[in-house]
């Protein structure tokens, strides 16, 4: 017999990993079990799929497991939910569903891929039927079902992350009625508060009641209750944040760190020889704050899941982790930050100035430019960029990707000044407003040292 | 008395010296001298003017006269043309056109910002009046006005790079019938011949008719002849390159370089005590290929321009050179380059290997994904990014500027890799096409090692 891996979750990671596996061990007998019907999906596309930009749920698979068995032959067994890790034995106990029975499954490698599920705080009725979390293909398609009824012209969204300002405005798309309920006094608590005012603003311009400082405290049919009262709701979204599924591992006498998640090394390998974690179930290294943290985000988990891949199959890699970078576009407006904000930068002990710029998304003159503001944090006396926060219209977002790059190679915001970016009017000011910012953070570096 | 400072040229390095160092010094005189009617306006903007985009000369003014004289106290001096620079008597001679005069302006400091013009090769007939370059905002009035004109209706662009193709878009925006003649086989000699190849496509889809490998060889009333045969041509248009106007630095005993631009150093500073030189006129260091050349661009004039007004200003300022960073938008293709392509690459003598992906600009999902493709360019053996070229949809050619970020900080194309990069579905795939073009790179820099 040869040798078997066996991956636990059909999404990103796991299934990432597998393919790699593939590519380098063709002998190898891979399975893949996944709890729900879908492999390899987009959760990313769920808001555009509930808003009707996106028509078809099946157009947000990536891979069938089809795609998996034929042309990776891949074991893909869906509705199969592991249920125990045994590292002695090196099983998995599977919970078949579609056959209401038990069964194990051995192994030689073992990729941990089981993602993350939305937070549900132990608030009162936070488990009513009409209180939805959006994570899985399957959350997507009950939303949309619940959108579709006659009788959902009332949305109410619970919390201000990129989650549920993106449902908020699907469901403006749909024409419901949307109230965003915020705890905080911020939406996109990942920002500093003076960018996330520009998102707030975008926001109301947009339609969307959104009520800041307003913490819910109960669940009812029809209706939310908040601090600041009642509010009326056919619908209810939760958006605030997910938690990883590391609960498995943890039985199994794996460790976990940040919120539960899964630790691992560079080359995503537990404490566990041949056992290996990657993507929303898992830690991410970050490069700037120097500390491992959960981050559940697509593109983390597809890179994770192929570095794993690549070392169950034999080969060396390494995650070298993550800056931090995230990116959304809510209404017109696009938002994206990397690094560190104010905030974080203060609580990981740096000393730091601030620069923040408005300037436009084109030229001046050519049609279609847009506001963007640009804020960065550059240590002090030093000068190296910490993080960067954009808002602004399109062509804003994916200008953050200079800034990712630049925290990689550990650039100062002097480094940044005459950076060689592109320019033509249809793209950018002669000067790009990641540069306008840089010039101003060196300036502040500068003037701080004096 | 005190110091004076005398600029020669109104545009970008220019008056981005001036109002730089005016920021330094409140005491400096700042006198500038501009041959045309117009300051700091965007060259860069004149197809977008020819061909209705924008609607509105002054709106590709950035500054006035009048503002610089409000604002910055510098006196602009319009049609006045700097006919001989003397460095021993440290005085411009210059030509006043408004009141046909010559007189003397003495300077303690000098600043050469004389830009560019457009190459005008020896052909027989291209001095006709119907035969445009493109350059000043004059030239750009001039090709509005002659388009404008009843009888314009069948336009021929000569020469296949950036300018020539925005104003090939331009004229076929207003109507004409356009041909583009070109003498080498390939549009856009600043990418590989591949990339080219998908411009080229773009280009003709759009209805131009484009004539590769048919050199013009000559111009009169009416027609343009070329080795393929006659073109009827109401209106010819330029697009040939630029060249530096050097040669008053060159007369007064200044060193010239490539292709004539004058011989600067980092600081932007000419042989001459006190004489700087910046933008279009002057050379440029190229970080790759490590050689001084000419490189006519408004970002890098302003960059230059910034750098000589701090050095002039009494302060310190370096500039630390271009990577050979270009964009344009033909038709609805995004086009952009950066570092080196194959072919330069060969030409300094770098031994690499390159890749190629075909992949989308959004979620393949999402409204609006559209085709891009990135081919990148790697050192053998080290693996080092040497260059990138991009040619797709909305949202392509921004994406250049992660790749002009590593070549400033010497990336490797496996540092690349797993770079934390913005994703959400209205921005990127998963995978942004800059990673997935890294990780062919690698790999391929990985088997050539083997």
């Amino acid at each position: 017999v040869g040798e078997r891996l066996v991956v636990i979750g059909g999404d990103a990671a796991g299934m990432s990993a597998a393919s790699q596996a593939r590519r380098l061990r063709p002998d190898l007998e891979i399975v893949a079990l996944e709890r729900g019907t879908r492999t390899s999906y987009s959760a990313c596309g769920i808001p555009y799929l509930v808003g009707g930009a996106v028509h078809d749920v099946e157009s947000l698979v990536a891979r069938s497991p089809r795609d998996f068995r034929d042309r990776f032959r891949i074991d893909v067994r869906l509705r199969h939910e592991a249920v125990a890790i045994d590292l002695d034995r090196r099983s998995v106990e599977v919970r078949d569903h579609g056959h209401d029975r038990t069964l194990s499954v051995g192994f030689d490698q073992l990729m941990i891929g089981t993602g993350a599920r939305p937070f549900r705080p132990p608030i009162p009725g936070i488990d009513l039927p009409t209180v939805h979390g959006v994570q899985t293909l399957e959350d997507g398609e009950r939303l949309l079902e619940a959108a579709r009824r006659a009788r959902c012209e009332r949305v109410v969204v619970v919390g201000g992350g990129y989650i549920g300002l993106e449902m908020a405005e699907a469901f403006v798309e749909r024409g419901a009625e949307v109230t965003l309920v915020e705890g905080d006094r911020q939406v996109m608590r990942t920002l500093d508060e003076d960018m996330a005012d520009l998102v707030a603003g975008a926001v109301r311009k947009h339609g969307i009641d959104l009520r800041l400082g307003v913490p819910v405290t109960g669940f009812e049919p029809g209706t939310v209750h908040t601090a600041g009262g009642d509010v009326a709701a056919d619908l209810v979204v939760l958006g605030l944040g997910v938690l990883p599924n590391g609960e498995l591992a943890a039985e199994a006498g794996l460790a976990t760190g940040s919120r539960g998640a899964i630790v691992v090394n560079r080359r995503q390998q537990t404490a566990a020889e041949g056992v290996w974690a990657a993507g929303d179930c898992a830690e991410s290294f970050h490069l700037v704050s120097q500390r491992h943290l959960h981050i559940a985000l697509g593109t983390v988990a597809n890179k994770q899941g192929r570095v794993a891949g690549v070392n169950i199959g034999g080969g060396y890699a390494t995650f070298p982790g993550v800056v931090g970078t995230a990116a959304t576009k809510v209404c017109a407006t696009e938002v994206a930050r990397t690094g560190l904000t104010e905030r974080e930068a203060a609580i990981d002990g740096f000393r730091f100035v601030t620069a923040r710029i408005d300037s436009t998304t084109r030229a001046g003159y050519f049609p279609g430019a847009g506001p963007i503001t640009v804020k960065l944090v550059a240590e002090r006396e030093t000068g190296r960029l910490l993080g960067g926060q954009l808002v602004g219209q399109e062509g804003a977002a994916k200008r953050v990707d200079v800034l990712a790059t630049a925290l990689s190679a550990r650039m100062t915001v002097h480094d940044l000044v005459d950076l060689d970016l592109s320019y033509a009017p249809p793209f950018a000011p002669v000067w790009d407003p990641v540069l306008v910012a840089a010039r101003k953070a060196a300036a502040a570096v500068d003037a701080d040292r004096r």
